[in-house]
């Protein structure tokens, strides 16, 4: 007998350690959420005795916490994963990623999206910010996978095999945006490339248009030296100061690396209100340097974490992203105590729901919030004793200890079975899209 | 009809990709390995029909390769796992380590290293290199799981949990040294702990102890600044000058972390054939700092991988160990192109194994070697493409993606299950051991 004040319960979460934030952990038997309407209606112990007629996804050892959040990637790069590494930027950016980048496709970009949904639900992302080319069908892929993201069409000075002259990308965005400006899961966000590739002109064009279109301004900024030199050569200042003098730092931007950002320039940033998606892993590859992260924080700015794209990762695990950052961090300051589990947490939760403008609404979790929400099975010797689940989720924790996902209300992988996206099929798709992507170089 | 003159081969591995070592990997359907009597008995395509009275491991898109060697831990340190993280070290180790290690017991370490044992099998790891406190109880756990391992009684000055006095300490090493003197897995070693807890006397002690006995002589050495500072105040040299000063410095020498060593003691090691077991994440967390590896290795120094224990890493995943290896040296020298994947993995395959000295028998595939082999199931979205097995070998596999594990002809781990340690009793006893070490504190 359903009550009626009670909501509809569809699902329910059931475990024994309940992370509702970076800073609020529980341990109880079946401790439990219930989600109604792509909701979280209620958080206790028990509640599948409560609501019988639910689905109950439950593990007796299991840790509840919000989805993770990626907060800068290129989900269609999967398709140049391990092609080239250990090279210097320019030889594996010009010898091997451009050349390849010229001839994508829609289709390539297609389902190497789908390949790179289903690698980030298996590794507890329930959310990404992705800029691309072929952003139609990075949202297609998207839209089929149950995923949430904010999404949009990369552009820059040059001709995109996607859209070709730059006028044409701007009408390409434009049908991005009507098409998904209801959608409750994709958000077009507005995506110049950067300042080496962008134009003032460009750059000024798109901020525009993010504010018109209350958009979010993703880009890449102060990413490594040579981005700085060229910056300096044509603009007689850093790619920061440049944003500034263009007028152009403001809460919409997002900005994917801030490795190279001086100590005055943390200071702007964050009078700007400017957010920053750390990619430590890519930083790391690409020896592209720090981020002066702890710094960051410190002033306020809000920090997500992101991996970048797969080429340069080489992979979307963003619990080994918190790994990576936390540690890098560590060894880079000489300071141990330097971003802590806690705080490396709240990048890859809070800080990037932050991030992307919706933090009432995912990141951490409440009565009320959408139900974005993952269960990792803690019973595993690697897991074992457990003294403090944060440590274990930064610096133990694996994305395959990941065993149920849901996102928006639906479950998107049960006993790590996805269930929105055929991966079998997916996977033998890629080794095909595979052997032509190696055909090209 | 088994043919007489072809050897008893008992196990196959069959799969598709097949890395020999880590300059050689082919891709061939059904390529396998043949194992007779603990060795590699025959390497080519499709043995299973060729010995059909055999266990055959197979999967279609499997990478067979050698087994990961953990050139530098403490297994029973599981116990402390994620207990205290984020500290700086002294507060570390004298609020949380040292104060639960002096009551440390028998059973605790016995347990815990079983613990560690599931953990290392389940994440590739097929010999390991451990000091720590109450080695029998080590060496006990490690002889029921079938894993491959140099242990030995760590010694220093103070009043030990295990032995007490440290005259005692010889007698119990002594045991150690009868007892597995004849062992085909377990080797023992000569374990001093450091310049800063061993004095002059006791260091040389045991160097005459490693020369008596043939053994390594494995100790922390140059880990970081407090050790540099501490042998500069009592012997007013560096680590590794001490260590040369007391004549002390030759090829049974195997010296964890290597950290804080000057280009000239770089010449130096190199010169006295020293190994060096480089142990990347846990001197990222610990601050410690990054070894000169790219140095070590260009001056011919053999070097290992090692995790460290995992109270300060805080797994025994050798595959994010190469990972943050790979990742840190690009960052540290700001140069993509230093320790690339093939020398990564060399230093988790070849590499420890030259450093145990058992180069000819381990850490590459040939025939008459011991079947120390490992299966990776390549076929997942985070693997795919598959351009170059090495790099996803680095850069985007985990433990976790590991199968299949044989140790000296022995299957230890068959599609995810092991098949020597009761994993689940060994989780239940350390929940439990667990319990204990936080109530210690």
């Amino acid at each position: 007998m359903r009550q009626d004040k009670r909501p509809e319960v569809d699902l329910i979460l059931s475990g024994r350690y309940l992370v509702v934030n970076s800073q609020d952990v529980t341990e109880q038997e079946n401790i439990s959420i219930a989600v109604a309407k792509g909701r979280i209606a209620e958080i206790g112990p028990n509640l599948a005795a409560k609501y019988p007629q639910a689905e109950c996804l439950s593990h007796a050892h299991g840790l509840i916490m919000p989805g993770l959040i990626n907060s800068h990637t290129h989900a269609a790069m999967s398709c140049f994963r391990g092609l080239a590494d250990d090279l210097p930027l320019m030889e594996w950016l010009q010898g091997h990623i451009f050349p390849r980048e010229a001839q994508l496709t829609s289709e390539i970009v297609y389902h190497s999206t789908l390949l790179s949904l289903c690698e980030m639900i298996r590794s507890g992302t329930t959310a990404f910010n992705d800029m691309y080319l072929f952003a139609q069908d990075v949202a297609r892929a998207t839209a089929e996978s149950g995923m949430r993201a904010w999404l949009g069409e990369v552009l820059y000075d040059f001709p995109s095999p996607n859209y070709g002259e730059l006028e044409n990308g701007f009408l390409y965005s434009e049908e991005l945006f009507e098409r998904y400006g209801a959608s409750e899961l994709i958000t077009v966000t507005v995506n110049p490339h950067s300042v080496y590739t962008c134009s003032p002109a460009l750059l000024e064009r798109l901020a525009v248009q993010a504010e018109e279109k209350d958009a979010l301004y993703h880009i890449h900024l102060a990413e490594n030296q040579d981005e700085v030199m060229t910056c300096r050569e044509r603009y007689g200042c850093s790619p920061v100061q440049h944003l500034e003098n263009l007028g152009l730092l403001n809460e919409r931007v997002v900005a994917a690396h801030g490795v190279m950002v001086s100590e005055e320039e943390v200071t702007l940033l964050a009078e700007r209100k400017v957010k920053i998606a750390h990619c430590p892993e890519s930083n790391m590859k690409l020896a592209s340097g720090a981020a002066p992260v702890p710094a960051l924080l410190e002033q306020g700015i809000t920090v997500g974490l992101g991996t970048d794209g797969s080429a340069s990762n080489n992979d979307l695990d963003l619990f080994g992203e918190m790994n990576s950052a936390a540690k890098m961090h560590k060894v880079v300051q000489m300071d141990p105590t330097v971003m802590n589990a806690a705080a490396t947490l709240h990048t890859a939760t809070q800080g990037g729901a932050a991030l992307l403008g919706a933090g009432a609404a995912i990141g951490s979790l409440a009565v009320g919030r959408k139900a974005d929400l993952i269960m990792l099975d803690m019973d595993q010797p690697h897991l074992t004793p457990l003294y403090n689940p944060l440590s274990h989720l930064v610096y133990a924790a694996g994305g395959s200890d990941v065993i149920h996902s849901v996102i928006n209300g639906k479950v998107v992988m049960r006993d790590r079975q996805l269930t929105t996206l055929d991966e079998t099929a997916i996977i033998t798709e890629m080794k095909r899209i595979g052997e032509m992507v190696r055909r090209i170089g």
